[in-house]
């Protein structure tokens, strides 16, 4: 599995994906995690994220490397931004391609689960 | 929920997800079926999808309507092509937004299998 883990403080592009006439994946997931303009009733103009950067990719790495032994995933692509993000931007992209859809969705949701449960990335409003 | 459910027979065109400044969607997924270059070690130049169309159509409904109340999810966009699609092109497109990840993951792995499972959508090498 090949993996492309970034943390960045500029605003997330994100292209379409694109697939190889060659492809041996039949399954691409894109996720991307948005700030919503109201938590819990009161608006939000934008969240702010702070890391601890060199511990938060070595975890993003272990797990990543944890989870591509239990799903036969292809390749994936993380991207989280740091700093202010507006309501209405996205703040994580992930991007999973493997053979079959049910690896690359569950994937996809542990890899999250794991990362906002022990990667240092802590969101402030 | 609001649904966009579409058999096509052009090439699926799939522009990345613009997201609201207001929006209450915090999960966006886009999931993308593509065609394999090989299955079980044969090279593959197409695949061929026929449809009993209305029926078709109304089974999709039906099915996002019963995961609509099983699963709180915003907005759903689902795009199927039929007729001879080629390698290494998109043959499904699912795009699910919802307040948070885990019901729009949810729901595109369950709309997918209950897809296969129910619609009349055949697929031939």
């Amino acid at each position: 599995m090949r993996s492309h883990l970034q943390l960045t403080h500029e605003p997330l592009v994100i292209a379409a994906p694109v697939f190889p006439a060659e492809t041996d994946s039949g399954a691409w997931v894109d996720f991307f995690g948005v700030v919503r303009g109201q938590e819990q009733e009161r608006a939000i103009a934008a969240l702010h994220y702070e890391a601890y950067e060199a511990m938060a990719r070595r975890e993003l790495e272990r797990i990543v490397n944890a989870l591509g032994v239990k799903y036969p995933v292809q390749e994936v692509w993380l991207t989280h931004r740091l700093g202010c993000v507006p309501a209405g931007e996205p703040s994580l992209h992930v991007r999973v391609r493997s053979a079959h859809r049910a690896e690359a969705l569950a994937f996809t949701g542990e890899l999250i689960d794991e990362m906002k449960r022990s990667v240092p990335i802590w969101k402030m409003a």
